[in-house]
């Protein structure tokens, strides 16, 4: 590998991050279905019934998928306010991936878990803490970004829209805390908030015709 | 993850869209052939008689490839029809790739049922429906891009070519919607519809080589 | 999905086809690992011994990756002959990618069996025979590129040029239907020879630095 | 596949080498979370004390995550100083990526055996030799670049400047020869240092404002 003093850093175009990022995201975003059995044709019980049993998969398939890609989308909306990216901006980035890569695993656990005599509350937990810590990640990239980095930045942000920005990406944080939280109660809270969250953002928001960010 | 208002509403280019979707379709066509399995060498039988056992697995391998496929070609020529893109765009496009993102359960489903003794007409039904459901959302999709988002189209496409191309996608839904209720009598004329179509869309048209969209 | 005259039968540009074949390519060589299995820690039998035992499966990981890996390349060539892109083409490298596809397959069915005690000619008759497949299908592709879309091809790809292509094209069979047929025999000497393969293509050509092809 | 002759001999854009790069280490990347597995929710033993076991399965997970991602920023950089690729320059490219393809196995390796009772160092030394390979494929991809093929190389890097290029990455192959070593003593040296290299390499360089490469 090459020594640290090896490392880009200078600013340096931003395609190969987009493609590895895209890259990235459509891998796992796809390993999400390989959480979804094949109940065995020699075992007992109808497939209705194997399937219908099945159902918590089906519904955090759906529910991490979307969320997965409006995050992808997030992150599509993030990058296109830079001009050029630096190595901190890598690496957190690099982190940023991370914690999605680990999201069909949560996913997983909270399928298998939901309807679980016990370890329901913990599964819940770590599915919503995960989503949380994906924001918490992409919050303090956009952070960076926008503070620390706005000699990169495209020229309509000023510090006005950026601090706009930025507090409305705070509140986001918000929901998923409860999320996780909610976990603690019942796992179906857990799952529903994010299931409303991944339709929220998924619906077309009432201003969005009269905004123009680019 | 970005708050509401933090969404990409302007429109944008469509290079991104186009590779994460590349990329999703891509990993998905290729995860089909994790359900190939190598009949384990301790076994008893010959391996000539075990490989031969799992011919629906091949079958379904092969149809669920070359729709997939065609699909793709498909997606590639819906968004040439595009200037740019914009948030409802980006999230029907998730939802078709949700519904690709599947094909790879629904194809192991029929594969594994094509020969049991009990499931099989679900598996199949299941198998015909996911197709049709992608098709659905592709139409939905579609629909969309040629009535609501005239604006963000290439200018050769007049009401006249936007309400024919329509018209032929409609009655693109009709096979699959046969195939799915064919599974009702029994699995194998799903898998024969199936099949059929892949290899018709696959085969050249005989008004290909005069009509030119772009 | 579209109707069979929705079809992109205009010719068109090659960025997204070449971006759908290396996501299917670079996902069909990394699959390739997931055959590469981590003994049970529980089990009797030292470690060592037991990754010993495994040398088929690295074997056959080393000489599938690059064998993949040189498809790549050579299907990077072809492509850069293109200006364009038609319908035909596009299914027709959509088989290319579908021989590839099965190769993860073939590959696990070649290293569970080279050493067992039945099934090994035969699993390496479909080792030898999943390349040669491969090989065919990138033959009539390219055959068909050169033959029948020449006007799809750049300008210094004279009739002679084109002629003297398909000559060592057609030539490249042979070698794969030798390792086909020698798993008869041995399915070593089908290894051995697939491994001689991938090794003689990787190695610089000394004509190399004579011939320019663009 | 193509004959001998018939390979790029030519120098070419290095986009698709990126794309393909890219894909193949975004893949990786991503299986390394396959890895994490979901407790057997029918099992004995609280979720919580199941997913405390698996913590060398963490900790590995994210020592190779960050690992792999620092390789792609590197890789990424090697290729910034090149004008365009040759045959070898892809060869050599494609032995990388195989080496970097072994590391979900040698992670899962690694993680299953931090805590077992024998292989424990074994799997160490796999797992930091795994490391070094693709450091030293590193290296040799590097030199190569630098050294036969200046040709292809941007005109700032003059004969100095690589030659400190190179001298620096060749002691960046050390660590990961003690860390190789190391597993010898005991496995959690070798994940220790691994552990930290990921960090020093990911951490902003003090000298990386003023040092611009391009």
């Amino acid at each position: 590998m090459a020594s640290k003093a090896e490392r880009p850093d200078a600013t340096i175009g931003k395609a190969r991050i987009e493609a590895f990022s895209d890259g990235v995201i459509a891998v796992a975003i796809t390993l999400l279905a390989l959480d979804l059995h094949v109940p065995d044709p020699a075992g007992t019980g109808s497939l209705a019934q194997h399937l219908g049993d099945q159902w918590p998969s089906y519904a955090a398939y759906v529910v991490s998928f979307l969320t997965i890609g409006i995050i992808w989308i997030n992150h599509h909306a993030m990058l296109r306010r830079l001009v050029s990216v630096d190595h901190a901006i890598m690496v957190l980035n690099l982190v940023l991936l991370l914690a999605i890569g680990v999201l069909p695993f949560s996913t997983a656990l909270m399928a298998r878990y939901l309807q679980a005599a016990h370890g329901q509350n913990l599964a819940a937990v770590i599915y919503g803490g995960s989503f949380l810590a994906m924001s918490l990640v992409f919050f303090t990239m956009h952070r960076h970004l926008l503070i620390a980095k706005h000699h990169l930045l495209q020229d309509y942000l000023t510090p006005g829209v950026r601090r706009s920005v930025l507090r409305r990406n705070a509140f986001g944080l918000l929901p998923y805390a409860v999320a996780t939280l909610g976990g603690i109660l019942t796992p179906y809270l857990t799952l529903a908030i994010c299931a409303a969250l991944a339709v929220f953002y998924a619906l077309p928001s009432t201003t969005s015709d009269r905004v123009s960010l680019d």
